[in-house]
């Protein structure tokens, strides 16, 4: 995901951006429980740095409700179970709050059995896939969190988009350490990276995309109307988009591959994407103590490695993202200006005053 | 991995490999379930064409066996048990044995809970991952396994070994068509594709190996005594390898990064790498008639996408490798040259004769 360290751009608090966040949902007709759990998504997600998966992503997802894509009113359904894992029918409920109960329902099983798998069908777009993964790390138990995507990577031997960008994110709690964590595209870059490029006139490397043709392209503005993005490391990030749109899409009865509508365009179709939410508990399989200073060690052996002359640490996967999140705190959120646009529209849309919070620049 | 494709070499029939196999392990003191296990493992890989974990580990697996560090009369010990995993101690006891015992394991937890975990502490090199996921895609189970190995891989700002290539495989059945599987190391590529290269004396592409500097070099012959091999795509496979380390070996009790010792060198410790295995029961959480019908339109549906100019068919992860397996059924097995000298290097280690099976090229 794009990390945009831009510094134009508005500061505010996360108090002041969480109520700005609740206001709105309200005023689309969400419940304070679901908007609640959304803002704790996105806010989060802005806090850790990875601005393009934050509140950014608010005002399209009270477009969807709007639209009568995303329904306010509508709860999730359990509608199967075993010992260790749940379906889960979404019903086109709020898709960070159906995320977030769900991860907890895995959760619920892996203290019964170790693990809990949960599969989520009938929902939307979920954010940041890293949240959910780190829910599971809170609670002290590994967390993985998956969804599949409307396509837009092409494979090898194709020329066109096959399969989406299909996340992966994981997270693991240490002990002094910071959790481990990690949330990627299996794509080489998210689309939003290609759009930035385009945006500021730059030219992209070309491992990024390739053209109607299939052939590599240092041109962002193909995208997405041209060409589709690359999976990451080649055959490996297309096997593991593979994998992510089995355990969230086939396995769950989601949508699958050029099924799923994208959240983003103006169609009346369901979206139905597919999630996959796994956790394993820790605290039986080993004495967490123990768990957790073997994750330090490890974490330590890594960052305390001989580093190149160009770099001044060696970072651990969320490490970056902690810190981000730690100085969000103490000093506020810087959000980009792209982000700050797109919340004053979202301000527009729903009726609200957002001058004082979010005051002209320049 | 690699997958040598060199027209030198010998042709041998599935039943001759198999029976070699077996009679170089009964002469090193192996019983015959952990023969029979073994010759499986290997001589499967190697229809599969991934002559490189194939019967080319036999060797040196057999030379551990001699050293001690193998022990041929272990049998590895359930240590720890819940509803849905188990926790392994191998005691050096063969490795692919094990880890076929331990797979199975984990399909019986999963038959019962949905999800199966089965980690595995005290063992050494295992083959090829992808060969332990397909035995629960042969009963109908999704199958994922992994296993941390002994440093050779440097990360982002380190210039020096800091993780092993920590593989992780999948694999999961289809209807008409064939099981879907992956297994990839996590680094750019596994190091035989380095040492390959250095011995037809070529440069190797930049993204593959870093210097001592951590510089990345285009000379595979400073490897291994020299740098370190690169992570796929940067961050992403640096992450999933940490992932990897964490399930196969923090989460076990193995050995963790630097304290695993290479099963190649001539040292007398414990290798003590660990391993995982994780099933999944489609079967309670979906019709199996319908999961298979939804794995070929997916499957269908990626191969049917428009290719390029150059592309004649689009594959299917682990299709080239069932094509290869079908082919040596009829077609026996044509083994590169590396593979024979190695054979012939066994059969001469533990008093065999294989002249007639390997007659001498030229």
């Amino acid at each position: 995901m794009d990390k945009a360290a831009t510094q134009s751009g508005s500061r505010i608090s996360v108090q002041d951006l969480r109520a700005f966040c609740l206001e709105a949902m309200r005023r689309s007709g969400l419940n304070e429980a679901d908007a609640g759990l959304t803002a704790d998504v996105l806010v989060t997600t802005d806090m850790m740095g990875t601005f393009t998966h934050g509140t950014r992503q608010l005002r399209g997802l009270l477009k969807n409700v709007r639209s009568g894509r995303i329904n306010p009113r509508a709860r999730e359904e359990i509608v199967g179970d075993g010992l260790a894992w749940v379906m889960v029918e979404a019903h086109d409920a709020m898709p960070p709050a159906v995320s977030c109960r769900s991860m907890e329902l895995a959760i619920q099983k892996a203290k019964v059995c170790g693990l809990g798998y949960v599969g989520v069908k009938g929902s939307s777009h979920f954010g940041a896939a890293g949240y959910y993964a780190n829910l599971a790390a809170k609670q002290d138990l590994i967390g993985l969190s998956m969804c599949n995507v409307d396509i837009c990577m092409t494979v090898p031997g194709a020329r066109a988009k096959v399969l989406g960008t299909n996340p992966i994110a994981y997270a693991v709690p240490a002990g002094d350490e910071r959790p481990v964590c990690l949330d990627i595209a299996t794509s080489t870059v998210a689309a939003t990276k290609v759009f930035a490029a385009s945006a500021r006139g730059e030219s992209i490397p070309d491992n990024w995309l390739v053209d109607d043709e299939g052939i590599p392209t240092t041109d962002p503005r193909l995208y997405p109307e041209q060409g589709a993005l690359l999976p990451m490391a080649g055959h490996k990030g297309y096997g593991l988009a593979v994998l992510v749109e089995i355990l969230s899409g086939v396995l769950t009865g989601a949508a699958i591959a050029s099924q799923i509508q994208s959240w983003v365009l103006d169609v009346p179709d369901r979206t139905n994407q597919g999630h996959a939410f796994l956790a394993i508990d820790i605290a039986q399989m080993m004495p967490l103590v123990d768990f957790k200073a073997r994750m330090d060690g490890l974490i330590r052996e890594i960052k305390s490695a001989p580093k190149t002359s160009d770099a001044e640490r060696i970072y651990l996967p969320g490490e970056m993202e902690w810190e981000r999140h730690d100085a969000a705190v103490t000093e506020d959120i810087l959000l980009p200006s792209d982000v700050v646009a797109n919340l004053r529209g979202l301000a527009e849309d729903v009726g609200m005053d957002a001058s004082s919070l979010f005051p002209a620049e320049g």
